[in-house]
């Protein structure tokens, strides 16, 4: 279908843009049962249905800005964009059924280059079981740009917002947090390394899974059937995209409540422990400031709390109070710190 | 809610992200019943009727590439974003319902900027009756980079593929083509003109409808409840986004058939006619290969023709073939010429 240049490489300037899209998009399997048509006409076609509603979510990555092309593999980068799409849909208790993925390129960028990009939305697609139903790929002038849309559905009574949260409600987080950040400082210590001795054999064994956090982040796509499960529909629900205390101020100001969150409640992960004071970074302020991670974090009904008791992948926090007491942390020997956002502002370049 | 810098313009980034997110989707109007939820958490919410399925559209748009902002003012690029969407929806014989609207930007942009570029979307969305339910605004370090994702429904029963025409069909084009097209030759000639001479006042008033034809298209909402209304459903359907030839090919592919395209039915405004003159180019040419028109395209039962006949919006150009006999111009004289698609290479630069 190309010609291959001297090294195996085609430009994508040899391809018209129909028929990239076209080759990229060949032999696409779909997933879903409410996916009628996909990609190749004007616009996908799904089937409703009238016990559920539909969710959109949409996100936009920028190289050098949401990604470093240095760490990171355009597989891997490929199965990122899907995955952090996918973690707002289950942030609403939903469940994700399709994704549109348009690119924008730079010449640089080579046909090959974009299969591999291509790889690894398809596995995610497949990980997740969500079917590619449409997108865009066009040139810029400058760089690699991905958006993403999903689209989930949920039931009425099952949805979760930001929203919902009252006083007394227990504060809970999926999994473990602070590894995607510390993978990254990792992965940029190695790097600075390397540029002083190349020669230098990077020992990345004892970081494997911070590394893995960063370059390979999983949405819980578990967890609304989890919380099905168990019986329980939090009253508000958030995915950890930007760090816990954030994400926790966005549910706190969202359900004009307060809270208190407890330091040594938050779930770490023992490689988040050992690899942080290599680092002089404390632990607790990375799970708070540094983001990455796709968990969730969510409020439930104190009357809720026999059926998450001793769940491995939920770990209680704190909990909501009213908005008049403030959103705290409570520190080890019980002192009262206030929460500040300190997600990353890609405008200003610095934490926020 | 910022401080204004001593021209009264602001930096992006003395806004927060979140808080720039706030300020641009502050009090937006939803015009959808269907919408549950917007803008403000981690997905939209949208009501599904059983009646009816889902379209998904997304399209990406790259300064340099696919807009040129000494043409265009920043309004009338969000308003042209929104539009070029919209359009494959209501090319899929649908009904828009809702968009999402992400953007990346360099830091050469100012507050006031993309409060102007929102003007055009909240003109857009109430023109056309669509709800913005979500969306990401993020930094780009080059340029500006617009993807908008449209949600609309149809039913079953009506939608209207790029397959699906059969031999004998007519093929209709909704409005007049070309015009778009030759608008940009006029706007990218007085520019040159104003390089030499910045005291040259341009007598744009001859060419009014075709600079608003390349500046404010409009997508044919109008089109498919004309159609139900007068009870065609089209056996194919696509919007003319890259010239007819292009589309029309697109048509011919998708349906393994082909076409003979008559060259005197083609609907071409006067102005058009005119001012193709003063370029030296061939107004059919303009209408096959320009693009931008954002028309509609589309194949219907011969039987159907009493019902369109006569209709001010639609003109009849041609009718299909079998796919051995090709797809065909048939010139005033009665030459066979084989279409070509030659729509834009973003990738090449060149038209293919």
């Amino acid at each position: 279908m190309f010609e291959n240049k001297g090294n195996g490489k085609t430009s994508l300037s040899e391809f018209g843009e129909f028929a990239l899209i076209n080759y990229l998009t060949k032999d696409l399997k779909n997933y879903q049962k409410t996916t009628i048509l996909g990609v190749g006409d004007d616009a996908a076609v799904l089937q409703s249905d009238s016990k559920k509603q539909t969710l959109v979510s949409t996100d936009m990555l920028v190289e050098g800005v949401h990604f470093n092309l240095t760490y990171m593999s355009l597989k891997h980068l490929g199965y990122k964009a899907v995955v952090v799409n996918l973690s707002d849909i289950y942030a609403m208790n939903g469940n994700a059924k399709q994704i549109t993925v348009s690119l924008a390129l730079s010449n640089r960028f080579l046909v090959e280059d974009l299969e591999e990009f291509y790889l690894g939305i398809r596995l995610a697609a497949e990980t997740y079981g969500v079917d590619i139903v449409g997108g865009d790929t066009t040139s810029s002038s400058k760089g690699l740009i991905i958006s993403v849309t999903a689209v989930g559905e949920v039931s009425p009574e099952k949805i979760t917002l930001r929203k919902g949260a009252s006083e007394g409600d227990l504060i809970v987080v999926t999994g473990d947090l602070g590894g995607a950040y510390l993978g990254f400082q990792v992965l940029e210590r190695e790097r600075q390394i390397f540029e002083v001795n190349p020669n230098n054999q990077p020992d990345l064994e004892p970081h494997t899974y911070l590394i893995e956090r960063q370059i390979k982040p999983e949405a819980r796509k578990d967890i609304p059937p989890l919380l099905e499960a168990l019986g329980v529909v939090p009253t508000s629900m958030i995915d950890i995209s930007d760090g816990l205390s954030s994400e926790l101020l966005h549910i706190c100001h969202a359900s004009e409540m307060g809270c208190q969150l407890y330091e040594e409640k938050i779930p770490i992960d023992p490689q988040v422990l050992t690899t942080s004071e290599s680092f002089n970074l404390h632990p607790v302020t990375i799970c708070l400031n540094g983001g990455e991670d796709y968990e969730l974090l969510f409020t439930i009904k104190q009357k809720d709390y026999p059926k998450i008791k001793g769940n491995p992948n939920l770990t209680v926090v704190g909990y909501i109070t009213s908005k008049n007491e403030g959103a705290n942390l409570v520190s080890r020997i019980g002192e009262l710190i206030p929460l500040k956002a300190q997600g990353w502002d890609s405008f200003s370049g610095k934490e926020v």
